[in-house]
């Protein structure tokens, strides 16, 4: 393979990766703080043309790690292929306020509060958060009204931020959808829905394990070894040309036909991106239809979504499952309502059946989750994670700090897009999950 | 240079070429009908996955030649990357509408109408032409109201098709915006603008000249010759990553500054779509914003979009000027209504100058234009074609059939999108100009 063949697939393999996973270019000393790191103070792709140093160019590799990442969170639809997710055509359904003085002081409020960080001793103000977690925007809603909206670097309101692997939640929520409503039967095995599985790992998984992530797949993340899996999956994800010579799998699905058994299905929960993928496969099949479609048929426009959101594809089409959409702050918020809801719209439409999100809330196994730190207690279901709290708060979450956090009992929804230098949450929720739970609250305390 | 890069460039190359240019890959024989070219007849991109033979991929250099290209058409931002051009956030404007059984009659008195095509001596029906045409949406607005809306092929109602060459009328609406607003002084040099453009042939133009295209400027389209320039600048254009022994200019941007001279500026109207790329860099240096930014604040915003438009960009950021976006079609239709009514949205607000609609209306220097045969009175102005008939008509057009045709004496805005086989209007025009024409009678009869 010629050098600049390697290259192209070393960036191609970004794509994929850096979207779910952690950065394989992580910043080794001290980062830059969130206000230094700001996009608009580093100058990022500013002027017309921008200097050479301020370019953030699409055959550039580096643009998914920090600090180019705080500026290409917002426009990763300038570097890759992506398919809409529509919200329709007509007037959104517009999110309720309190007053402008009342929303001003319920502000204040929020930035005032104070928190202890996990193991530390010292506490930390709700809005020194913000910046410690490099936060992008933060909107947060309570009895359905936005009582807390702020947007900060690359993000202002009519933007849009990747979301990660918060990706997953919805591909969860979607096949949930469908398993609650009888179209797809989550005791079969993923070759009894998907024939051409073949002798894949999965094949003898129940989509309910995949759903789960409680298959024994084999899929190494390990970036220092070159035969690790994500390689040959970012090449198979990549949306480029393959090179002439490569006969590996080609686009999310042909990869999932060749994954090694690893352990055995049912036994413990393992964060692998590749169930979310075999999962958007699973839906397309039973539906007939792209996620992206049915995220826009049955969340988008019903929700009254204010702006289309967009999902990276591989390069026969296939949408990333796993990682790849891309959405504005306020739908967001209206995706974390609904699941607050029970599955109504704020029109009072129901969108779904309620045992969709009482099956996630509920959480799954305990006794197979382990290996999240900052989430002792917790489980993973249907792509949805949840921390078995006093409140009885779920999440979907994303690398680099995305998440949309449903507290059910401070009737709170809380989203938060971010990047965060590095990918992990475990970094970013010792002031993060504290900072919720203290913000749960007082509006509690309000009410 | 590897036989992978070199076939990763010919792939890149297709990107920017097919959207503005003639395919470089016609089809030789008679082509597939409109109604057996209807890509949902021939099954693209059907399944999940498609078969082998129906997908239709980014690595796939034939996506945009026909028959692929009328799946295609629909689904750009599928293959490249793209930049918004956002309507806001917002409810749409809405557009109106006859009553129903109105709007039936109507449709049934324009399908049954008929006119003689050039250089014919059968009478061809309206309704023929649009399957003679390959029309994949059709829109007719009479004194501002929707009165005939037909979708076929790839395009639905919430869909979004590529308008190629159409991109350049925006642009120089933008640009005519500007002029009259005092932004952009259309008598400076190109060089006293953008100082960079260095020996560039364009140097030395006004920016009027590159407004309408009567630039003495080098740039050959014979894609039967290796050398010839649409080669280099699809490779420049290229948004993939370029090849380690590639010296050549990257982008747009530095294309330009490298376009030798031919003849004298300011002598002929030659159609040169680097024209519209500098008319680009030149709106974006002047406003310190990319044109899809403008677009979308100038146009799409305050005319109340109802979809967001796209544009495909290169490898750093750069709006493609000449060709790259992608809207839907009552968006299309807004904007023709706008140009119709001089420049005041739906809801009454002036959006520009109602000079900016006079000049282009009132067209560019017919003694220099010259070259197509179906327009023989036209000339070019600010990138809308002028056609200097009875009806005062002038359009926006690009290749494979999309127009943009305002009528000011029949107050009709007409908008066609199409991916007809080959890419020249001038295949195209036989059958629509004349139909064009009985359509605006048909209802300046009714009035």
């Amino acid at each position: 393979m010629s050098s600049s063949i390697s290259k192209l697939i070393t960036l191609a393999a970004g794509v994929a990766m850096t979207l779910a996973f952690s950065s394989g270019a992580e910043a080794q000393s001290a980062p830059l703080s969130a206000q230094d790191s700001d996009p608009r103070v580093m100058g990022w792709m500013q002027g017309f043309p921008p200097p050479e140093d301020k370019l953030i160019s699409q055959p550039d590799s580096n643009y998914f790690s920090f600090p180019k990442l705080r500026w290409s969170v917002c426009h990763l639809r300038e570097f890759l292929p992506t398919e809409e997710i529509s919200r329709g055509l007509g007037a959104p359904m517009p999110l309720a306020y309190p007053s402008p003085s009342e929303f001003a002081e319920m502000a204040r409020g929020i930035d005032a509060l104070t928190f202890m960080p996990m193991n530390a001793d010292t506490p930390m103000t709700w809005e020194e958060s913000l910046f410690a977690n490099y936060t992008d925007g933060m909107l947060i809603m309570h009895r359905g009204q936005v009582v807390y909206e702020r947007y900060f670097g690359c993000l202002e309101e009519d933007g849009k931020h990747a979301i990660m692997s918060m990706t997953k939640s919805i591909t969860g929520l979607l096949g949930e959808i469908l398993v609650a409503e009888g179209v797809l039967d989550d005791t079969l095995l993923v070759r009894d829905v998907i024939p051409e599985i073949g002798d894949s790992a999965f094949a003898t998984a129940t989509v309910r394990e995949v759903m789960d992530m409680t298959t024994g797949v084999q899929y190494s993340e390990d970036y220092s070894d070159p035969n690790a899996d994500i390689w040959l999956y970012s090449r198979a994800a990549s949306p480029l040309p393959k090179p002439a010579d490569y006969d590996g799998p080609n686009g999310y699905w042909e990869y999932l036909q060749q994954v090694p058994p690893e352990g055995e299905h049912g036994e413990a929960f393992h964060y692998k991106t590749i169930n979310s993928d075999m999962l958007g496969w699973i839906i397309s099949r039973v539906t007939g239809k792209a996620v992206t479609t049915l995220a826009s048929e049955r969340l988008w426009r019903p929700m009254g979504a204010e702006q289309d959101a967009y999902q990276t594809v591989d390069g026969k089409g296939v949408p990333f499952a796993g990682g790849g959409v891309t959405a504005g702050l306020r739908d967001l918020g209206r995706l974390g309502q609904l699941m607050l809801d029970g599955g109504v719209a704020a029109d009072g439409a129901r969108l779904f059946p309620a045992e969709v999100v009482e099956t996630i809330a509920a959480g799954g196994d305990q006794s197979k989750f382990a290996g999240f730190s900052t989430i002792p207690e917790g489980s993973y279901t249907s792509q949805w994670w949840v921390f078995h709290n006093d409140h009885g708060a779920f999440a979907a979450r994303g690398v680099h700090g995305q998440t949309i956090y449903v507290d059910p009992t401070a009737e709170m929804v809380l989203v938060r897009v971010a990047s965060y230098p590095r990918a992990q949450n475990g970094f970013i929720d010792p002031t993060s999950l504290p900072a919720y739970q203290a913000v749960a609250e007082f509006l509690m305390s309000r009410d």
